[in-house]
């Protein structure tokens, strides 16, 4: 599954778009985040987004889960958002 | 109904025991989380509170949505997560 990465920089509209698009083409999508200000953003995209389906007749929920992932070399927790019609 | 209000200084392990008390009550809860941090204690608190209820055969959900709130006087923009089963 295609993974979208967040990061505390992105712009929510923007994802939320790129997450829209993904969802109406395969149904489902996940939202990759590292950090506060990138799951921020993340769950601003989901909210966003929302609206962007539910005029498809998709009630767009999310699961959030924990996990492991390596940056440059070092292991950090993300969060990871499972995001799929109810 | 209940609105558990989680900062950035909460610890997402206590929060998730009282969202999975709440759910198992009252089988839905909501969250509030004001600014980036406690937007991030609380995905942290619903995916860990996800593990608590799973024995009791509940599958999780949350949908996050913007709440406009007045905090001392100050209009802020929260996000509310409606939490539930599945």
């Amino acid at each position: 599954m295609e993974v979208l990465k967040v990061s505390a920089q992105s712009n929510p509209k923007s994802v939320a778009g790129a997450l829209a698009a993904v969802l109406r083409e395969r149904g489902t999508a996940e939202v990759q985040a590292v950090g506060a200000g990138a799951v921020n953003q993340a769950i601003k995209a989901i909210a966003i987004s929302r609206g962007f389906v539910a005029p498809n007749g998709i009630d767009l929920i999310c699961i959030p889960a924990f996990a492991e992932i390596t940056i440059d070399g070092e292991e950090r927790t993300a969060i990871r958002f499972i995001v799929e019609p109810r």
